[in-house]
C-alpha cells in the first residue's frame, strides 16, 4: 500500500500514520519526494482493507498494490482448474455448453427439451426451480418439485444438471438433487449464501453481478474458495449500462481478463445478457472466440409459451444449428465442442 | 399494454396474437394505423408480465401502459404513509434522523455514541451487527452480540434501534432485539429474505440497490407489503456510475421521483453513498431540500480506528454542528428536526 | 406514437391533445380502456419528435412507435451497404483491416509501420495527425504534416488512409489527404462536424460516443446521409461503465444489432475499447466471430516509446500472429480476410 | 507517480524502467518491499502522461499521485474565483441565477420571458440560438437571428444573456453578441472550441458531458485556463445512468467536490438534468444546499408549444414561487439571493 501526504502534511502527521501502521503489525518505507513526502508499507496489506487510513490528517491519498484476493488468483495457482461435474470436465480444452429451460415447467417439456439439447451436443442441463423474479406477481417457479424434474431428466439423458439456489435454507436439497449450484446475479455479495455453498465440495457456477466489477467478482469467489470448496466457475452474463435495446451489455472483455487473474473456470451466458432470441447465437460465438470455457444458453421447445424469458430462448433447431457453428469457432481458437 | 406490429405483419400474425390474449383472459381493441397495426390489451395487464410476445411472429414491439406495481403505488394510496417506530414517527412532517457507527464494535463505544447523537437531536440509532463486506478477509460484524450492544444502548437512550438482516435465518433474533429491520443494498433482490420480513409487520427499511432503476426498486418493496407488511420506508443510498472520486453516486432526483410515485416515505444515507466524510454535510442538507423524509448518518466517536467505513463517519462534534444547520434546511423547505 | 392518458383525465383533456396533433397536421384514433384512454397517432410522428406531449394536462405518458432515423434504417435499404475505399470495399463478405499507430509520430517511422501491416494483410492504414487529448498538455499530434507522412506511406504501399478531423475548418485538407475522414467519439455528437462531412461523399468512419445509445449513434449517422453523404461508416469503441480494469467496455452485441436495424458497415476497434495490449488479440477475434465487418487495430513498431496509448498496440510482430489467427476465425462464420 | 513490479520482475527490468525516467529527465526512489519493488517517480510527473509504462517489461501497475491539473487547482489558487458578467457576479455569496427559454423562437416571446426571469430576480438570461440536437429532423435553433434577439431582450431587461456555441467558426459572432459563452456537455471534450473560447476573456460557461469524470471536466476547464482565459465556470447538469425514470442523473455530490477541488464557481442545471418540470424545483432547492454557486433554469410562457424541452421548462408562475422558495433555502445555507 502507498501511502502520499498532501504538500503540508507535518512531521506529526506522518508519525501519526507510521504508528498507526506498526500498531498493526507493518513496517513502513518513507520516501520524502519533492512535491510530496510517500510512505510505502511493507507486509501483508490485506489486513489493511477497511483501515481508514485516508482521514488521517495530513494524507493526500491511499493506493493498495496487492490484489484484495488470494485463493483465486494466478499467483497462488497458475495452472486452469479443471472442475469435474460427473465426468464432464469444465475449464480444459473442450468447452462445456449447459443448456435448457430458463424455468422449468412441466415434466414432459423438461425431458423433451434434455433429450433435444443433448442430441445437438450439451453436455450439462440448465433449469431453474426456484426463480427470482422482479415482481412479486410473476412465476417463482416450482421449487423442489422443478429439481425432480430435472433429476428425471437427468436419469434418462444422463445429463448433470445445474440449477440456481436463492435461499440458504435449501442447501440440502440442492446438494442431494442439483450437480452444480448456481449462485444467481442477483445473489452475487449474498454473503451468507456464498459461505452456505463454500462450505460443501459440489461444484458452484457463480455470476456475476448486474453491476459488479472484476474486482468484487472475484472476491465474492474468494469468500466460497476461502471457505474450503475449490470447484468454483465464474459466469460473465451482462452488465448494466445506459443502453436499452438489448437487456444488458454482455462485457465479453471480462473473459481474457478473468483469464488473466484467475485459474477458475470462465462460463458466458448470452442468453440473460441479450434478452433477445437473435443475438444469442454471434454472441455466443464472440463468447467461445474470446476465450470462453464454456456457455450457458436457454432452449425451450415452445418459447412463445415459456413461463420465464421466453424473448431469448432458443428453438431446438435453432440450438442445433448454432452448434454446428460453434464448433467451427472452437476449432479456429484451438478448442473443441 | 400496446402491441405494435410490423409494416408487413400478416393477418395470421395478428390472429395469434389476439388468440393468445384471449387465452389469458384479455380483451383486445384493433388499431389500423398508416404504417402499422396496433393492439391495444384491455384488462389487468399485469397478468401479462413475463409473457413472451414480443417474439411472436409479425410483433415489433411491446410496450406496458400500467406501472407493474400495485400497493405501493400513489394511486391504491394517496396520502403519506407514516410509520411508527416505537412512538418515533417516519413519514411526516418531522424528520427522522437515524444515527449511529457503521459497525457495532465495543459496548462502551456503542453507548457512548448513542448518547452523543440523542444529545445531537437523533431519534434513532443506527448501528450494523451482521456487516456484508466486499472481502472475506474483511471484519464480517459481532452478529447477535452486537445486537445486544445496541439494545443495551436503547436501554440507556431511549432510543430505537435499526440494524441489517442478512439471512432470512436470522429473523427471530431481529424481530426481538431490533426496531427497524434493514436490508441492504445488496439484498434488495435478495427475494427470499424480501419475503420473510414482509411476513411480519416489524417497519424495514429497505437500501435502493447499486444499480436498482426505481422501478425495481418499489417492485422490491412491493414484494414485501405484497406479504402483508405495510410499514417500510425506502432508502437511497447511492447508485454506480463511472465516476470514482466519490464511492457512488447519490441520486437525489429519485427523492421526489419516489414521492410522486409511492406513498412510502423516503430516507437518505448520505454516508455510504459519498463514501467521504467532508461531502456528507452538503449530500444531507440536499437530501433534506430535495424531500426526504429523514437521514441516515454514520457517526463514530474515532473514526480513525473504525472496523468499517470510518472514511465516511462523522465525529459527534461535526454531526452536532450539521444537525443546527439542517434544522435550517428543514424550515426553508417546511420540514421541522 | 400511442399517448396513455391518466385515469381522471377529462374529455377536455384528451380534446386538448387532439387539437394540437390536428394542428400539427396528424390523424388520431381513440380508444377507451377500462383503465385508461388511449390516443394512437396516424401519419408521420417525426415531425411530433421535440413537442412536449407529456405535460399536456391529464397525460400519463407518450411512446414513440417508429424509429427516429430513416435513411440509415434497413427498412429503407435492406440490402447491406459496401463502401469504396480506393478500390478497397468495406461492407461485403471481405473483412476490412486498418491499422496503423495512434498517433503519427516521425515519417519513417510511419512508413515502417505502413509497410509492415500491410505485410500482416492489412488493407487500410489508420493514423491520428491531429489527437483530441484529455488533457492540454498531451502531445496534440502533428497536424497537417502528420497527414503528409501518411500520404508518403501511402504512395509507398498503396495502403489508403483513414485519420481522424477533430475541426470543421479542417475540412479541405482532409478532402484532400484522406481516404476515409473519421469523426471520433468525442465528436460523435458535435453536430456542425456531422453536418460538414456529410456535405461530401468522401468515406466516412463514425466512432460512438463513451456513453451514445445505438439509438443516437444511428441519429449521428443519419445527420450525415441526410446531408446526402452515404459512403458511412459505423466504428463501436467501447462504452463507459464502472469496470475500471479496462479503459472501456467493449459492446459487442452493438454489432449484430445495428447490422439489424441498418445496412451501414459496421467496424470493431478492440484496441481503444480495452487499452491493454493483452485484450486486443482476443477481442479482436470475438468482434469478428459477433459479425463485424472490419477491425481498426493499432499497431507501433516500438510501442514503449509511442506518443500516444502504447499500452494498447500491437507490435508487428504480435499483429501478424493476430492476422492469421483472424483468418482462421473468419472462415469459421463464413468470411474472409 | 508510482510504479509496481511484479514479483518476478528482473533487475534488468527495473533498470529499463529507470533509464527510460532518466532519459526524461526525471529521478528515482527505489524501495524494495517483502512482496514488490517500488519506484517512486520525482520530478513533476505531468510529463509522464501519455508514457505508456505499463507496458515495460516487469511493470505491474502505475500510479499518479498529481492531479493532472494546474491552473484550475485549489492548491494553485487557494480563493474563489469571482467572475464578473457585466457587473452581475458569479462565485461569491450572492447565487446567480440564469433563466430563460431552452431555445430562443420568437423576438416577443423572447422579451416576454425576459422580463418575467427578471421580475422573478434572475440576473442573467439564458437562451438558445444555435441548438445540438440529437435527430437532424428536430429543431436546429435560430442562429444570429436568435442571438439578435437575446440582444434585443438585454436592451430591454439589462439582463446580460448565455448562450451556446457549437462550432468553433461563430467565435466572432459570440464575442459581439454574448455575455457569457456556452460550451455545452455534448462539446465538453470538443478541444478545438476550448482552445477557440480560451483565446479571449470572454467568460466562459463550460458543461460537464454526460459521461465525464469530475477529472475531465476539469482538464477541459483546464483547457481554457492554459490558453489564458480565466472565466471560466463549471455546471453540473446530470450524467447518464442506467435510470430512465428521468432524463439524466442529476450528480450532486460532483457540487461540494468540485468546490474542494478547484477555485471555479460552479452552476447547476435542474432542467436538462431531469427533463421534467416536476423535478426542477426540488433540484434546485437541493443544488442550492449543496453549495452550488448559481442555477441555469429553463423558463417558457407556454412549455407546450415550445420548439425545445417543454417538457422540463418552468412557467414563469411556477418560476417565480420556486425563486421565492430558494430565497429561504439560500439564507439556510449562508448565501443570498
Amino acid at each position: 500500500m502507498i501511502i502520499v501526504f498532501k504538500p503540508h502534511a507535518t512531521e506529526q502527521d506522518i508519525d501519526h500514520v507510521t504508528d498507526r501502521l506498526r500498531e498493526l503489525g507493518l513496517r513502513t518505507q518513507i520516501s520524502l519526494g519533492e512535491e510530496r513526502t510517500i510512505i510505502g508499507v511493507i507486509g501483508d496489506e490485506r489486513i489493511l482493507q477497511g483501515e481508514p487510513l485516508s482521514i488521517f490528517p495530513g494524507v493526500e491519498s491511499v493506493t493498495p498494490i496487492l490484489a484484495p484476493w488470494k485463493l483465486v488468483s494466478r499467483e497462488f495457482q497458475p495452472h486452469d482448474s479443471i472442475i469435474d461435474v460427473c465426468g464432464v470436465t469444465i475449464g480444459g480444452r473442450r468447452l462445456a455448453i449447459m443448456a435448457g429451460p430458463c424455468a422449468v415447467e412441466k415434466l414432459e417439456v423438461t425431458v423433451e427439451i434434455a433429450h433435444a439439447v443433448k442430441a445437438a451436443g450439451s453436455t450439462i442441463l440448465r433449469g431453474g426451480a426456484y426463480k427470482p423474479r422482479t415482481s412479486p406477481y410473476s412465476f417463482q417457479g416450482l421449487g423442489r418439485e422443478g429439481l425432480d424434474y430435472l433429476l428425471a431428466a437427468k436419469e434418462q439423458t444422463g445429463l448433470p444438471v445445474v440449477s440456481e439456489i436463492l435461499d440458504p435454507r435449501d442447501i440440502d436439497v440442492f446438494l442431494e438433487k442439483a450437480d452444480v449450484i448456481q449462485v444467481g446475479a442477483r445473489n452475487m455479495q449474498n454473503f451468507e449464501l456464498l459461505k452456505e455453498v463454500g462450505a460443501y465440495d459440489k461444484p458452484v457456477l457463480l455470476k456475476r453481478g448486474l453491476s459488479a466489477t472484476v474486482k468484487e467478482f472475484l472476491l465474492s469467489a474468494e469468500y466460497i474458495l476461502s471457505r474450503g470448496n475449490r470447484n468454483v466457475m465464474l459466469c460473465e452474463r451482462g452488465i448494466r449500462t445506459f443502453e436499452t435495446h438489448y437487456r444488458n451489455t454482455l462485457d465479453l472483455s471480462a473473459v481474457p481478463s478473468l483469464k488473466e487473474l484467475t485459474h477458475l473456470p470462465v462460463i458466458v451466458d448470452p442468453s440473460h445478457a441479450t434478452g433477445r432470441w437473435s443475438l444469442v447465437a454471434p454472441m455466443a460465438k464472440a463468447a467461445i472466440a474470446a476465450g470462453a470455457d464454456g456457455l450457458l444458453i436457454e432452449v425451450h421447445s415452445n418459447p412463445e409459451c415459456a413461463m420465464c424469458d421466453g424473448e431469448e430462448s432458443l428453438k431446438p433447431s435453432r440450438f442445433n444449428n448454432l452448434m454446428i457453428d460453434l464448433k467451427k469457432v472452437a476449432e479456429a481458437v484451438g478448442r473443441e465442442l
